[in-house]
């Protein structure tokens, strides 16, 4: 009978990552790969090309987890120790794969290049590992296990493009005969409470709950709940998170919600949800951006097909411009300033009426750092949202501490949301 | 005499990381930051908010390094563990420091929202710690040292648009006064040359540089070249930068770099250059964009300050607005499509003419990933550049092998760069 992989370690080796040259991505690719299979990650750790340090953090990671994942240091040259370091700590000798090294010289044939000695160090292989062939380059990946003590060691090299393909097409079937159970996870995202709030309202759900789990991630003014649950298959881990997920809908959070993905689908934005409603109905919208300056449309169009629900948009950051291009009443901006409910609504209805969209939203605000007044500190956006049903706006009084970057997502984030539900209501 | 911090650790704390839901880019920064400061970052570890694990992975960290930087699990939930763990580590009793909490209450009042009780716990700062500030959020740094043991943790906030101001503003010049060398960077900022053609320019001088350093970065169709050199004081070590600068800018290179950055001001963007450019001369820009969707009007707006130069933009997904919003004529639409320089020259006409601007750029083509045809596979954008001088085209061929994002990026990227040409000879 083969041993059950419960636990992982993700060890990545590289200079180029200590010295931030890099952002670790593989780390992240691996961790939600073996999230998916169930397998738990407590630790990442990354070291540099040194065997001595590669060694301990090895050894460390080998004392704690049932396998080890590495990535990198499995190249061709004098500072790519990896394929070493893991024999020597399993004590096997290296061996030459003569299929191996047919395999890389066939490469260098296909891409029309000469074959330099220092590259058959790549067929080198632990005596008994298993050879995971690399179709998006020269260095094979490795399974090094020691049966005696149940510890695998999986060997994938550093380029992503190499170690996604290689790890998902020859590692994942290894491993899927390794578990016994299996994680389902679902998105909840949330829009217009804070976290704080959201954890007052869920707490026992959040702090109690074991399985499934409810964890709250931050991002950009959005709270997201992550809902998962361990059984022995899908259909009950998924049955499970539903469960949690009545719970909270029933809850005054439920009425923030505005997405629930499972996490295998990827994330939900609040502009990906708002075309895919303008599209089933066959609704359009249009933008008039003073403060947010092209972020909403940007946001919007970011969504593939958006092509059929974004009528046009205008940037108007000048009082002219607001004028000339939305209609906005000149008596209007002089009476109550180019920051006020009034030019919100004025230009909402001016871009609805110049695309002929069903809605339109506008932004008028002041994103800082400068300009801020007593009346309309810096952070203060004043929304508007027009329909055949006529104009409403909002105001929003956002931190002037915050970025200009966080007060412009923040406003569009909160046009966006008001944008679909002025969509639900038509 | 203060002691000299020769080596750092980076210990990132967070359940989210483990499951692969963010990828670590705190890691990457704070190396990036601490190789400019000369201290050597020899480990890189994550874990999750478990505090033994934390407990652990700090005594760990605490035993081979100077320095250890911890990043998230500061917030106010019962997972955010890191205060706890590193008091507890150094054996301080946490304290309620009134400053503290009297600032976060300030920040939920300038908010608007309620401040809950567990948002207290933020405030709770162990014994001796120096607090720092956080512009950008609720939860402070601290630094916390054992004199005994010549050891510091700085404890940073997860979140990268919290963290990556902190660092910069309060922890380089503590760390500063405690580096025995200075480091200076020049960041060259390189647009319409690829990473290999630079390289192939100055090859002597990236790959025999030993100080100062010359390497590449490459970013969304930029190439970077970072210059870093080594001296006694900043200003011998700004010098041997200028004459490798100089070097640079002899070669074929030089026709490409729009900015020349110390690191110590951050990075120079397309659209900083441009706007400062344009505020300069005092001149103004207009926007007219298809496939970009409102991207270019954003990015200029990104800018503070844009206010003066960016007199307005349009969204025009659709032929009907291109033609009743931008003025193009039917009849272009008809004999060349909408993928034509023709459409582009008249789109960027249309939106110098309707907003005054001096400079008015468009954008039309094919972002993907559906759309692409023979004559214009995905990846086509036809760009177009107006002046009182007259009208100009660019056809760019992206490949169809990239995502809708990068595809809008470049053409973006693209766009930005030739108005500046543009602005250069007015």
């Amino acid at each position: 009978m083969k041993e059950t992989i419960q636990t992982a370690e993700i060890l990545c080796v590289g200079t180029e990552l200590l010295l931030g040259d890099i952002v670790n991505t593989n780390a992240a690719y691996l961790s939600r790969r073996l999230a998916e299979l169930g397998i738990c990650v407590y630790h990442q750790s990354v070291v540099g090309d040194s065997p001595e340090r590669l060694t301990d953090a090895l050894a460390l990671a080998l004392s704690r987890a049932d396998l080890v994942i590495t990535s990198g240091g499995l190249g061709p040259t004098y500072d790519d120790l990896t394929r070493e370091t893991v024999a020597a700590a399993f004590g096997l000798p290296l061996e030459l794969d003569g299929a191996v090294l047919e395999d890389i010289r066939t490469y260098f044939t296909r891409m029309g290049r000469v074959m330099t000695d220092n590259n058959s160090r790549q067929a080198m292989v632990p005596r008994g590992a298993r050879v995971l062939k690399n179709d998006q380059g020269t260095a094979p990946g490795l399974i090094v296990t020691d049966e005696t003590r149940s510890k695998t060691v999986v060997l994938l090299p550093g380029p992503p493009r190499e170690l996604e393909p290689m790890f998902d097409t020859r590692v994942v079937p290894y491993l899927r005969e390794r578990t016994d159970c299996v994680l389902f996870s679902l998105n909840v995202h949330i829009f217009g409470m804070g976290e704080s709030t959201v954890e007052s309202h869920l707490h026992d759900l959040m702090t109690e709950g074991k399985n499934p789990t409810v964890a709250p991630y931050c991002k950009a003014g959005e709270v997201r709940l992550r809902v998962t649950a361990q059984a022995e298959n899908e259909e009950a881990a998924r049955e499970m998170c539903q469960q949690a997920l009545a719970h909270i809908m029933e809850s005054e959070v439920g009425a923030h919600v505005y997405a629930v993905v499972p996490s295998s689908e990827g994330e939900a934005t609040l502009e990906g949800v708002l075309i895919r409603e303008l599209c089933h109905r066959g609704r359009t919208v249009a933008t008039a951006e003073s403060c947010t300056g092209g972020l909403i449309a940007k946001r919007l169009t970011d969504i593939s097909g958006s092509s059929a629900a974004v009528k046009g948009g205008f940037v108007t950051y000048t009082n002219e411009m607001k004028t000339n291009l939305l209609g906005v009443s000149p008596d209007t901006l002089e009476k109550y300033t180019e920051y006020s409910e009034q030019v919100a609504a004025e230009m909402a209805r001016g871009a609805r009426l110049a695309t002929g969209a069903d809605i339109a939203v506008s932004t008028t605000g002041i994103a800082g750092p400068g300009g801020g007044t007593e009346d309309c500190p810096v952070g203060t956006v004043f929304i508007g949202i027009s329909t055949e049903a006529g104009e409403r706006t909002v105001r929003l009084n956002l931190s002037p501490q915050r970025s200009r970057d966080y007060v412009r997502t923040l406003a569009a984030s909160h046009a966006l949301s008001l944008a679909r539900h002025a969509l639900l209501a038509l």
